[in-house]
């Protein structure tokens, strides 16, 4: 497996000269084999350069050429050998069962993508024939198509190495509606984001692309990632990360001379409502399948349950007895690096210091590098008079909130944060209920589930991973899902064309 | 014909109490007859709380009763007497035939924007059937569909007073969406604005809907109307109107506590690129029409052609004499307000007193409420080191680019800030270049155009009226055809829904 540490850029390589880091891992904060080179402005400005050179060469590539270079990535990433699962767990204390079947998930997701290229849809073709003859004045001949939006800069997760990094949704959807990328890799996996690259670069080579349809940059500066959302030559962003840096983002995207959007996923605490018969009936089971939720993957998930919702009474009570004794069984998890396992230890500190939360369980100890689960309760009232209660606390710490009744509820819930998902846990006798706060849950999350919990996000057509503000900074998109490719595109008419002048993909 | 000057809001109608204003005769500059009062903070607050509270009932309405809805505004206002047109003649200057085609069209718009939303294709359902045998995991049933984002606040423009205005695309986009709307009347044709207000205010009447989904301030004070836009309740902005006033909007919004998107149409000067072989065999013709398509209407289109390109030669000049000489009769024209002929008067004399740019000719004096076409030129070199070349000047102002060659035209094209539209005059013999031109146009503007002009925007499913930054501030989308219904959409996911949970439109 080769790990150079360099920079890819334009079907070549390269060692940046802008400082060099190692990567850490996880489990001890020890540093890893290989340094990683980062970027100079004068690199990322040849990568724009040469994206922006790229662009109307690669927008107009065929449907089958396009779709074929997505599969020829998936190919070569499906490829990737054991090594590479070895590093990546090094590099982020996942599990290895968990990273073979997200490295499969990516793999199905630029598929998914190829066949959605494949069929032309996203194009939205529209043909409106003109009418020389029409009164007082002709009829023009008007022809519409989607096109991509220009070069795309896509910053890397650090929770998922594959599927939301270097060849994850935003980078696939980017592709797949005609757009170069240029990936800015996350310093948490650098050897992993290599590899991948390696491969993209590879296919851009064996499709006979232009070389500038990806590049992969690495710093560990805010400079050269501000400057790659502030190129003139990048016309949208994919990030997926902390509110603070997508807000950042945001702020220099709309002060740019030409504004841009960007697509930032940033903090979501997914709140689950268990209604009453729920509760009565089966309360136990509800319980334990929420922890399991709530400490999978050390609780790092975008939609990991961190609000619990539900009105008082014994089986609220028998619901927080059950969790409490089945968190307190849990054993500590190996968080994806040192600084997400410090940030999460200030976020249940702060809480834990709060007078108007109780911590009512905690999981077995951890030490620095991981996570100990823990519970926290709330009441309505108070949990509404402190928004602070909202902050998202990234790992397996969730927050029950006691509703005093129905309205109160209600309340709690009109006074929620935009939300990737609402998962509502529901039995025969809460139907009335559920479509009561149904409008409700719409204008407040972009998925809405029933019995089950967030975390999983299926890669299928019709998934929606988005949700309004601050869940993400645009709540008119999705960033799973074949949706996803809207993101990038924007119309353009052709009027009176005569058909010879008439780019291919619209004749 | 009813013209009290009150607010309409929660199906009734009051006198606004924050201050009054009368509406001004564009010939004349004197007081029409009637007063408006404008509307309070409170009254504001009303209007947004009344259509939170129509949202979730007026977007679960059913395609075929919110198609009627559409078709009966479009009656009520096909029906409107002569009596409006009048006094629209006398608000706005425009020509009876102009607003009589007008009316039309907005009507025409509101049936396509029914029979779009009675295709049900906006909605993007989505099905992905679960599998609850599947392993390693059960697969999810996914349902997807879009819903509308919310209230939208319509901001109408001052030069379509139909089109654009209270019933005009927005509001038609938006009300098909499923989204109530609040509009801001243009203090230049309040009257008008009452009566296509009153219109929709009985359509929803008449069609049984909440009385929120729709509601029509005046206000001649900033405050109110980016109070509007900050509203928490309002979801998404249209507007039509200066740079200024478009930037002032989009920084309100992005600095809400949940930012929305604004949907501003800003400024735009139409580049109308004459190609060598048009320019040798047609120059006669092409100066003609451009000379028509430049007065129509004062100029006042935000697709006025404000720019020509071409490369130098006998054709050119023959080009620009022709031009000339027929600017040289053109009778002076009513604009359509006092404000918009001194600010038209602004622009022209700074560009008259730029040394690198050269008045070549002018039409017929005018008098202050009116608009004297002129025309200037410039070398390429010289418009590309002054930014401020590329001001709009909103009426019959143009200026022909000379350029020395290709690589200067091209040149140009890339010094081009984002445009509503850009024409390409060609013939045959141009081909080749126009085929080598269409990448840069088609990442510079929203709709090309052959041997035309952007005036007359086609109301038709394919058109795109809308552009890169900063001919509007979101690039993404369009104002005008029925991909306008998209701007006022977002997704959401339902995922393992029980079918007697699941909303009636995506049954």
């Amino acid at each position: 497996m080769l790990l150079t540490g360099e920079l890819l850029i334009g079907g070549k390589s390269h060692m940046g000269t802008a400082g060099s880091f190692e990567a850490i891992e996880a489990a001890t904060g020890g540093k890893l084999k290989g340094s990683f080179g980062g970027a100079t402005l004068d690199d990322l400005d040849e990568a724009t350069k040469l994206a922006w050179a790229a662009f109307p060469i690669y927008r107009e590539t065929g449907l089958e050429q396009r779709a074929a270079f997505l599969e020829k990535i998936a190919e070569l990433i499906a490829n990737t050998s054991d090594e590479l699962i070895v590093r990546t767990m090094a590099e982020t204390g996942l599990s290895r069962l968990r990273l073979e079947g997200e490295r499969m998930r990516t793999v199905n997701q630029l598929k998914m993508f190829a066949e959605e290229v494949r069929s032309g849809r996203f194009l939205d073709r529209r043909d409106d024939k003109g009418d020389p003859t029409r009164v007082p004045l002709p009829k023009p001949d008007l022809k519409f198509r989607n096109i991509g939006i220009g070069p795309v800069a896509v910053f890397g997760a650090s929770n998922f190495p594959f599927a939301f990094s270097v060849a994850g949704g935003d980078t696939a959807a980017a592709l797949a509606a005609g757009c170069p990328v240029v990936v800015k890799a996350h310093s948490a996996h650098p050897g992993t984001s290599e590899v991948i690259g390696r491969c993209i670069q590879q296919a851009v080579r064996e499709c006979g692309l232009p070389v500038g349809v990806f590049a992969m940059l690495h710093t560990t500066t805010r400079e050269v990632a501000q400057a790659l959302v502030a190129d003139a030559r990048i016309r949208a962003v994919g990030f997926t990360g902390s509110r603070s840096g997508g807000l950042a983002f945001m702020e220099i995207a709309a002060k740019r001379k030409q504004p841009i959007p960007v697509y930032a996923e940033m903090s979501s605490i997914n709140p689950v409502l268990v209604l009453p018969e729920a509760l009565r009936s089966d309360w136990e089971a509800i319980a334990s399948a929420f922890v399991g939720a709530l400490t999978m993957g050390a609780g790092q998930f975008c939609t990991n349950p961190g609000l619990i919702l539900a009105i008082e009474g014994k089986g609220l009570d028998a619901f927080i007895e059950k969790a409490c004794e089945v968190i307190s069984t849990q054993a500590p998890q190996t968080m994806l690096t040192p600084d997400i396992a410090k940030a999460y230890r200030k976020g249940v500190s702060a809480l834990s210091g709060n007078s108007k939360a109780k911590k009512i369980a905690e999981g077995q100890k951890s030490n620095e590098f991981q996570c100990q689960a823990v519970l926290f309760e709330t009441r309505a009232s108070d949990f509404m008079a402190d928004h602070a209660m909202q902050d998202e606390m990234f790992g397996s710490a969730s927050l029950v909130v006691r509703c005093k009744d129905k309205s109160e509820l209600i309340a709690v819930l009109e006074h929620l944060e935009g939300q990737l998902t609402i998962a509502v846990h529901m039995r025969d006798g809460d139907n009335a209920l559920a479509k009561e706060l149904l409008p409700l849950l719409e204008v407040t999350a972009g998925r809405l589930l029933v019995n089950g919990f967030g975390t999983g996000v299926e890669v299928s057509p019709a998934m929606v991973h988005g949700g309004p503000f601050p869940s993400t900074s645009d709540g008119r998109s999705t960033s799973v899902g074949t949706a996803a490719i809207y993101r990038f595109l924007r119309p353009v008419c052709y009027q009176n064309f005569a058909s010879d002048v008439l780019p291919a993909l619209l004749k």
